[in-house]
């Protein structure tokens, strides 16, 4: 089973308290000091750090716009100049409650209440700022972890991004506060770069690429979370899925076929309605109502179906069954986002069935896979994270088998160094049937994105039965590694629209060749020269001289064409082109048969960057 | 829409009264009669004619065994030497009910009395079988349509062929009925036909030999009527979606990719919650129960939706979307036959948006895709079957528009006769949104299967809210076109594994050369020329030297390879290989450099038969 992780970027594992972390919150309670000094009676709720900063949730009596940001970041600069300390109290429950009444916080005694209610706590901390007189200057319900003083906060590092609407905990029936999203970094350097990226990330965004270059769509009748692939998108898909296959079979995969639902029966057997009911969608009702059926959310049991359809031997393993399969997967509406949350998915899957001997083997060459990968797609960064389990949550988290959990990390471990792959460590963040990677990587302009997964499943194959003869006559249980290195391709094309800003190498462009003849006259020619090109299997466009030389070179360079192939007297003449290579914005002659053959060869070949200009 | 008939063979029309029909009709009254004679006080119920005869629904006191069929025969033979004839009789449904209780035959009763209630019958008729000597031999309720004499019946043409179990009315809660089928035809040459190609028909069963090759799965757990492809399966899959993808990108055609479901706001719609509902599964409550969404019968309504993704011209049609779109449907769990009658179809699907101009031009080059594909597979006998409304059904079954519906059809006449496509009409068996055209074809052993639909939609389009800019400004409606040439996967490689009886042409074959050295001193010779064929692209199955050369052989013979290559010393100093074709049974020695020219070539160009030997 694939958990791709759904979120757009890696989920953070819980944070560390580090130095960044401190800079951070203390900052939120900075924005939350500065709210109360600029509009008195505004109710805080919670504020914690973020990915790029931190945010706080506040109940204003009038509502903030974005021309107050100015005036918030003055008041919290002015905070920082004044070099407040921090200072811990301890409380017991009835005294804060009665503090915070006091202070007419409503929301804070709210969560004290809960505290005291659902986790029987007897006493909170609470966090003071203290002002260069020695006075109080801010409270806050705080666990701690902040800057010795707030001098050590730079002021040019940090910048209020953006506000949002946000419901209190979450619950659509409750107040509807406003966050204020803070971006913070240890130097303005940072900061500089993080609003540069967001700034070029918003120019590549994916929602906006793909409807520009017409790549995919939603319906609101066919309903959120479930992408069409257009025309357009559909021939990227078919590329990636085309190097998938080729790769594979180089690979010794063998590819099957299943169907996306399946009884509730199998599931119960493999563990997933225990432990991922909530992830998959609702049941339909058969077979009147006799049977529940579920829409697959995984490939990995209806593998397991065909694996177990016939005896199988020693001889058969490794076996590696891969599919491009549909998944299904219920995410709430409100965190659905373009192609990187859905609820369709369809992935580059494989589950390879192996002994305990050939598991060394299998696993560095999946990993070998991953690379190969990265280099095609031009990705420089990315990181393995090793998802381990955690004892404490032995038989409810995970499979209860602590002594078998041990070996496979270790073995995934001694792996992962015989393949020379850099990896970290993450505890409590395995699949419930056994260890996982995450690969993360980090797109051209440095944003990351979470894409597959590489997983060790020692549990589930016993559990369906899965067996194999050995030399010796006896029957064994094989392992099974889930494998998706090019994850989804939902999420796969989208990290690919922001890596490439829609503006795709040769091989994956929708159309790689546009044909301009500069006038009526050279559209024969033209029309020659597209037949030509298809020929070669080259997806070619043809814009007619209905519209003006300039007007057609812009529509081309809007749809992000590779090449623009322009004809007039002169090429005609020499049995050239005037290629425009629309990325680097060079534009040179070369004759027709110097274009085909370097092109053909470009795509063949998969290259990054065109050849020609 | 395409509703791909589900029937394993077409749907029968409704039956015309010709001499066939009167001839199994009135052998069924002869098998009930020839029952009364051997069990007296046996309990009758109904016996319609069927496609290969008829079959009669008895309750026995005793069951009864194939042991029987003699006896039933030879006492069926005496009633017809008798030259019975029949005679009508009219009764009140009263004197009718009268005298089944004095015959003690309730189901009869039961029969009238429902009629009575149901359809307010007044009286019904009875048909009297007269002896030699004009005394009544056997009474049945009947509506007529028999032989003047049972003499025309020819004593040789029949055959009982099976007894099953059948619940009385269908219904499981009623009584267990034996049901015992006839096989009937003109004469004894037609009947020894027909048996000869259930003998054939049993041997190229595509359960059976689906199991045997290994070629797809049914998991319990998964449910009925959810084929798994295995990986032998999926390379047949695979092919003739990779020949309708090249087929269908020379045509024109854009390829697309469409979730497996959508709200039903979106079938309510198009109509398909109207007028398909009980064949669609059921639904799945989502977004806490706000939304109900519903697995895809049909691809059409997506593929509607990324035609309304953004503004159409004129300039883009004909447009022509293509998918392999996998659709469920919800079939009875005893109307599921193997790949026949399944509730998961992967549909070679395609709607064609045009103009009425369009139209003919592109529903002609459907048709001469249907028939490249027949010679391409060897189907020799095929017939296509125009579907039209009925105007008793306008606004029921059919959408209310009896201009529109008429307009269409002859259009479709049309561009059938343009294309000189031969075809049948027939009456009340359209979409509900259009005239069809199913396409029967009829194996290499003459068994029909319904593979195909092509349809014309002039209804949903327009509902569903396609408009296109014309060239003078105005907004149209869309045609719509539904094609599905190759039906679904399932349905289709079915049919291939009769047409092949599992002897798969080069192109289709899992493994198309299997490679056995005669001893273990050729086995490295045996693994290099492995190396060579599979580097062509070739499947290729290599079988060391551990069996005996003639088990090695016929395991190759029983998994149906086409060709396969032995390798000794004479062939390695000769660098050839002596080629057995396992379908044709016949060996040759040729060279290497021969075998791998002519079996590219014969791949390359799909060969229905293989060039050596």
């Amino acid at each position: 089973m694939l958990s791709v992780t759904l979120s757009y970027m890696s989920k953070a594992p819980e944070a560390p308290v580090d130095n960044l972390y401190k800079l951070r919150h203390s900052l939120a309670h900075v924005l939350a000091q500065a709210v109360q000094n600029l509009w008195p009676g505004t109710l805080n709720t919670i504020g914690p750090p973020i990915e790029y900063g931190c945010y706080y949730d506040f109940l204003f009596a009038e509502p903030i716009t974005d021309a107050d940001f100015g005036k918030i970041e003055k008041e919290m600069k002015k905070i920082i100049y004044q070099g407040q300390t921090f200072r811990s109290d301890t409380l017991s429950v009835t005294d804060a409650k009665k503090f915070w009444r006091a202070e007419k916080q409503r929301f804070k005694v709210e969560l004290i209440e809960d505290l005291e209610k659902k986790d029987k706590v007897k006493e909170v901390t609470h966090y003071a700022n203290i002002g260069p007189k020695g006075d109080d200057t801010f409270t806050d319900l705080c666990r701690g972890g902040h800057v010795e003083n707030l001098k050590e906060i730079p002021v040019d590092s940090f910048k209020i991004m953006s506000i949002a609407g946000a419901y209190w905990r979450g619950d659509e029936t409750r107040e509807q506060l406003t966050r204020i999203y803070v971006a913070a970094f240890p130097s303005k350097k940072e900061l500089d770069e993080y609003l540069t990226m967001m700034e070029e990330a918003k120019k590549r965004d994916h929602r906006k690429l793909g409807k520009e270059l017409d790549l995919f769509a939603f319906s609101e009748k066919v309903g959120p979370g479930l992408p069409l692939w257009t025309a357009r998108g559909t021939i990227i898909v078919d590329e990636v899925e085309r190097l998938a296959k080729e790769t594979e079979k180089a690979g010794g995969y063998l590819r099957v076929r299943t169907p996306h639902l399946a009884k509730g029966a199998l599931y119960e057997e493999t563990g997933h309605l225990a432990h991922y009911k909530e992830s998959m969608f609702p049941p339909m009702q058969l077979d009147g109502g006799e049977e529940e059926y579920y829409l697959k959310p995984m490939n990995c049991p209806h593998h397991h179906q065909i694996f177990a359809s016939k005896a199988r031997s020693y001889r058969e393993l490794p076996m590696r069954l891969a599919e491009y399969g549909h998944c299904y997967r219920y995410e709430d509406s409100g965190a659905l986002f373009g192609l990187m949350r859905v609820r369709s998915l369809c992935m580059n899957d494989a589950h390879i069935y192996c002994t305990p001997d050939q598991f060394e083997a299998e696993f560095i060459k999946v990993a070998e896979m991953y690379l190969m990968y990265f280099k095609l797609f031009g990705i420089e960064k990315y990181q393995m994270r090793l998802s381990l389990h955690d004892p404490k949550e032995l038989g409810k988290k995970y499979v209860d088998n602590g002594k078998l959990w041990l070996q496979t990390e270790e073995m995934v471990r001694r792996a992962m160094k015989k393949a020379n792959v850099d990896y970290i460590e993450v505890p409590n963040e395995a699949a419930f049937y056994g260890p996982k990677i995450d690969v993360q990587v980090w797109s051209a302009i440095g944003r990351e994105f979470t894409l597959a997964t590489n997983q060790v499943d020692f549990d589930v194959p016993g559990k369906v039965g899965l067996r194999y003869a050995t030399k010796d006559g006896t029957e064994q249980i094989p392992l099974c590694i889930h494998r998706a290195p090019l994850g989804t391709h939902e999420r796969f094309v989208g990290f690919l629209i922001e890596q490439f800003a829609g503006l795709f190498p040769l091989w994956l462009a929708p159309v790689q060749v546009g044909i301009i003849p500069v006038a009526e006259p050279h559209e024969k020619a033209a029309l020659d020269l597209q037949k030509k090109l298809m020929e070669q299997g080259m997806r070619v466009e043809y814009y007619d001289s209905t519209e003006s030389l300039g007007k057609r070179i812009r529509a081309g360079e809007t749809m992000k064409v590779p090449y623009l192939l322009v004809l007039g007297d002169k090429e005609i003449g020499e049995k050239s082109v005037t290629v425009r290579n629309v990325k680097t914005k060079k534009q040179v002659a070369v004759s027709v048969v110097e274009f085909i053959e370097k092109t053909v060869a470009d795509i063949q070949e998969r290259k990054l960057e065109a050849s020609i200009g």
